[in-house]
């Protein structure tokens, strides 16, 4: 929806392949904006495993609540994504808006409503009028195709300034099996212009329960370590879909986390997890640096994400990156406002290999020309040894430019 | 230090009596800025109580821990404050140059070194050179007087844009007392450019574990709820000065918090504080709008704060600010993101008098133009009621603006 594309943007899309047993089309229904799709199903082969991981936040939208009660049975045959409508804090009638949509899209696919997945972007506390998709989802489901994949990643988009996408293939047993995803978000997470969403399908065959496990143990260093301003979306989704419809080139069927089989597949996952949170960071609202925040030496990998999140999500250090600023006295202040283990006179900071203070002071080597020159890239490391224990963590975020500021304040909406 | 005057300055600068028992004066020291003063004596009479609050981070500069020190024995001779240099992340030789303070500054009003309280504000991690108050300290002792406080207030700013005042005289038994407070704040707080510092002085006799009783509760809802960006300095400190030169003219002294004698002196306390709070507020960094944010209907006080801050820390709440913008839905999501109880369909949000949303929707009977007619004051009131329990509280912060981006970012230190 911007302009200009993010200055941190991957140098080109990846060619994802198709995925056995996924088929998909997009459409523009008009939700909000024009010109532009907004409207995404996707039809799943029977026997489609999922899992998901939503929203913290205790004020969730409606779709969130409507796939939480559907994860329950593990069991997906479509999803339906719009962009435009968030369809939060919507009361009653957001509730009824993603029956209909359900009940629609289970009659263009021909299965139960409650096979039928749900996310919605965009502006909140407005009714989703879910009337429009009726003649829409008809439509679409006649012209489902297995690519491009670029088509997804695009209709879900809203302040996203680039489409991101992911795959791998990978071994598993005597074949190979697929992995696409794909993903949007830019604020972390204005809940009307943005929220982050991430959709992966795979055609392994492998039980839900065992999807979930993998799905909630690998988000925690992906999707749950990026932040852009500390703000949680009402309607954070990812889900995982597998098809297995590699069971027919002759995939065993995985009904246990500890499966050796799983090996390259999970290692996989995280990588393609970890690419997309990534993208996610790296299309922050007004961003022109991704700054990775690694903490080592905390008492406990907890107290490490804690200090992590609490220097990634200070506006002073965010403002300090966009400034070229090796500013590491905020770096001090935001260790310091953590609330976790610190000693002031153990600390150690270093910004990309140069280390700029030690032992409670500023490094008597440190070079200010060098560490400059250092910050002029797109990529900023801070590094902070807490210096008391073993824990450590890295979170990534961007920088805090006038520009965060002119995308969620120059308007009136 | 800025160019222009915060527009949510207050008129006019208040005229502050003296306080018998307090003489001040000012000097240039030149720690690091020009043509303007930088430190500050104040000489307190003998028998001065003190009490103090010092900032929660866990990397506090030198002069707070020597205050911590120093308030042990609840009494005062002297203070010193210099602003440029906020002696932090300095090791050592930052104890080693808050002892030399000490000492110059003991020698200059004939006290004990451990009499006298110090404060620095300014750049972080550089080693302040207390060899430069050598000569000044001796020659600003020479001639301390009364008034004008103006000049205090203006020697401990930093990126302040107007000088912080607050006065009051109040009845304490037969004879009245008077108050008198000064205050820094710009940034909550960036390390090397802001800090909160606020100091108030009486001539109220008054025990030290009495005035630390009142500080403590007292700073609760004044300087402990405010922020500008939600950034804790290493330096934040408040102290409470009471010389008992009020005895001469027949004051009562009070050793106990309950003795009713104090009754106008902790009003009047208390809006002292809550008005010095406001203005550092008022003078965010780059701030054009003061917000209030009160929440009411939560589980308790300590979750309506939480739910406060939540929402007065969200960059997406301040920037809609910024942007005149009556984004009730950046309120949801910053209640949903607090991890306090509350449920979204019984919300209620307004912004001024103007309900926009209840029970979980969009107020029917919102209007639109009234409500963006009112966004565009100087004050915004956002009230969220949780509809829960009883717990209420009121936190105050201002918009986020591109200055703030720029006071902050644009610059390489």
């Amino acid at each position: 929806m911007s302009a200009s594309i993010s200055p941190l943007a991957p140098k080109f899309i990846p060619e994802v392949p198709p995925v056995p047993g996924v088929t998909f089309a997009t459409a523009e229904a008009g939700v909000r904006y024009k010109n532009r799709t907004d409207v995404l199903l996707v039809s799943l082969a029977k026997g489609t495993t999922v899992a998901g991981v939503t929203t913290r936040s205790l004020c969730p939208s409606a779709p969130v609540e409507w796939c939480r009660e559907a994860l329950k049975k593990g069991k997906a045959r479509g999803l339906v994504v719009n962009s435009g409508n968030a369809n939060a804090f919507t009361g009653q009638k957001g509730r009824e808006s993603t029956a209909l949509t359900a009940d629609i899209a289970a009659q263009a696919l021909g299965c139960k409503p409650s096979e039928i997945f749900l996310a919605s972007t965009g502006v909140i506390g407005e009714p989703l009028d879910a009337t429009k998709f009726v003649g829409v989802l008809d439509e679409v489901a006649g012209r489902l195709a297995p690519g491009p994949w670029e088509g997804p990643a695009r209709a879900i988009m809203t302040t996203d300034t680039f489409p991101k996408l992911a795959t791998a293939q990978v071994p598993f047993g005597n074949t190979t099996v697929t992995l696409a995803g794909i993903a949007k978000g830019a604020g972390m997470i204005a809940p009307d212009m943005a929220t982050m969403l991430s959709f992966v399908f795979t055609d392994a065959p492998i039980a839900a329960p065992v999807l979930q496990k993998l799905l909630s143990k690998l988000v925690v260093n992906s999707f749950n370590a990026v932040t852009v301003d500390g703000d949680t979306s009402t309607s954070d989704t990812l889900l995982l879909f597998a098809t297995g419809a590699a069971r027919a080139a002759g995939a065993p069927l995985v009904k246990d986390a500890a499966d050796p089989v799983l090996r390259g597949f999970r290692k996989a996952l995280k990588t393609l997890l970890g690419d997309l949170a990534e993208q996610v960071a790296r299309d922050g609202e007004g961003a022109r640096k991704l700054v990775r925040v690694n903490v080592t030496g905390a008492v406990s990998k907890r107290s490490a994400r804690r200090i992590a999140f609490s220097i990634a999500n200070s506006p002073l250090v965010k403002t300090a990156a966009a400034g070229e600023d090796a500013n590491w006295g905020r770096v001090v202040m935001a260790v310091g406002k953590a609330g976790e283990p610190a000693d002031r006179d153990r600390l150690a900071i270093s910004f990309g290999p140069y280390r700029v203070a030690a032992d409670g002071a500023r490094d008597p080597d440190y070079d200010e020309d060098t560490v400059s020159a250092y910050m002029k890239g797109d990529v900023i490391d801070i590094t902070v040894d807490i210096g008391l224990g073993k824990g450590s963590d890295r979170v990534l975020t961007c920088d805090l430019t006038k520009e965060y500021v002119a995308i969620n304040g120059d308007y009136r909406s």
